[in-house]
């Protein structure tokens, strides 16, 4: 045994797991949570075991949710008939925080990727194309990644839109607002300039 | 509410409380926590519950232990009459990986800090008297941080044990193994120098 409690081990072992919590890290995290406040270390625990227990998927639009439909898609304020396609929920919380969009969401839950043996029916697609037909879509915004996952499902998914009479767009891929042009790769210079518009 | 759930957002605020983790990076967990296998996140949830409410200290030496005295106290292998007296449990557990020591050990829970309010009678220094009496210690080797508040501790219970009649040693500090002379600070190399030993 490497730590004198089994107990210790067990965290540490469970606290590497996480992504980019090396073993290190996931000593020192455990360290912390045996000598911080304990309600503070109790807390967190609940707070893990409460988010799987107790929040849910919303069965319109595919985001993490308390309530059917999630706050999101109950909002009247918001813009209809404008769908916003993620991947993840994550990427909701992403796009919320630019402020730049006051439509609705849906949120994939993954990409396509053949290689990792995931399909369609593996993603909420049938569910997207269910939502442009009935609640009267006019536009669809395809903001999965820029990754060879996130492009390729946009494809996928731009190829049956629009035979559905939608209007389907792609957000813009180009160099970040801040970054250094001789430090951008020439894949995001490529599509800056291909993407490039009237001044 | 910048999170579609309530209960996610209260993860990410108690993850971010951990050290090394920051407002990102919690937010990376916690959307983990909610995608990984359900039984990876409540078996993490549970040993964080089970460190706090099963885990306890070491009534002989102050390490963390699920029994009295821990396992380390109990190993009869290992050589009596020789302490090694660390700040925290973290300690303990980097000299045993070192594998340079195989006697028994003393946490002290914390070091020596007047501006933070901490006092001798804050550690468990009084129990470290105790035992140098009780189990016939010869040697105390002083392993607290070669830090101000662990140099001020060392110089504290040097000070104090060597009334005692035992032999009280330092570890030594110097230049770490791999170390770039060119980069080490003047202090390091000053100890380093100061400490050197016929070849």
């Amino acid at each position: 045994m490497q730590y004198s409690s089994r107990y210790l081990e067990e965290l540490i072992e469970h606290l590497s797991r996480l992504p980019t919590i090396g073993k290190k890290t996931a000593q020192r995290l455990a360290f912390y949570l045996l000598r911080c406040d304990e309600q503070e270390a109790l807390d967190l625990s609940r707070a893990i075991h409460r988010i799987r227990q107790e929040v849910g998927t919303c069965e319109r639009c595919g985001n993490i949710a308390e309530t059917q439909p999630c706050y999101l898609c109950s909002d009247v304020r918001r813009e209809a008939g404008i769908l916003c396609v993620v991947e993840q929920p994550g990427d909701v919380v992403a796009v919320e925080k630019s402020g730049a969009f006051r439509g609705h969401y849906h949120v994939l839950r993954g990409a396509l990727s053949p290689l990792d043996g995931v399909g369609p029916d593996d993603l909420r697609i049938r569910e997207l194309y269910q939502r442009v037909q009935d609640e009267d879509v006019r536009e669809v915004i395809l903001a999965t990644n820029p990754t060879a996952q996130g492009e390729a499902t946009a494809h996928f998914l731009h190829q049956n839109l629009v035979d559905r009479g939608v209007q389907v767009t792609r957000i813009a891929r180009g160099v970040p607002v801040g970054a250094d042009l001789e430090l951008s790769d020439q894949v995001t210079l490529a599509r800056a300039l291909e993407g490039r518009k009237e001044m």
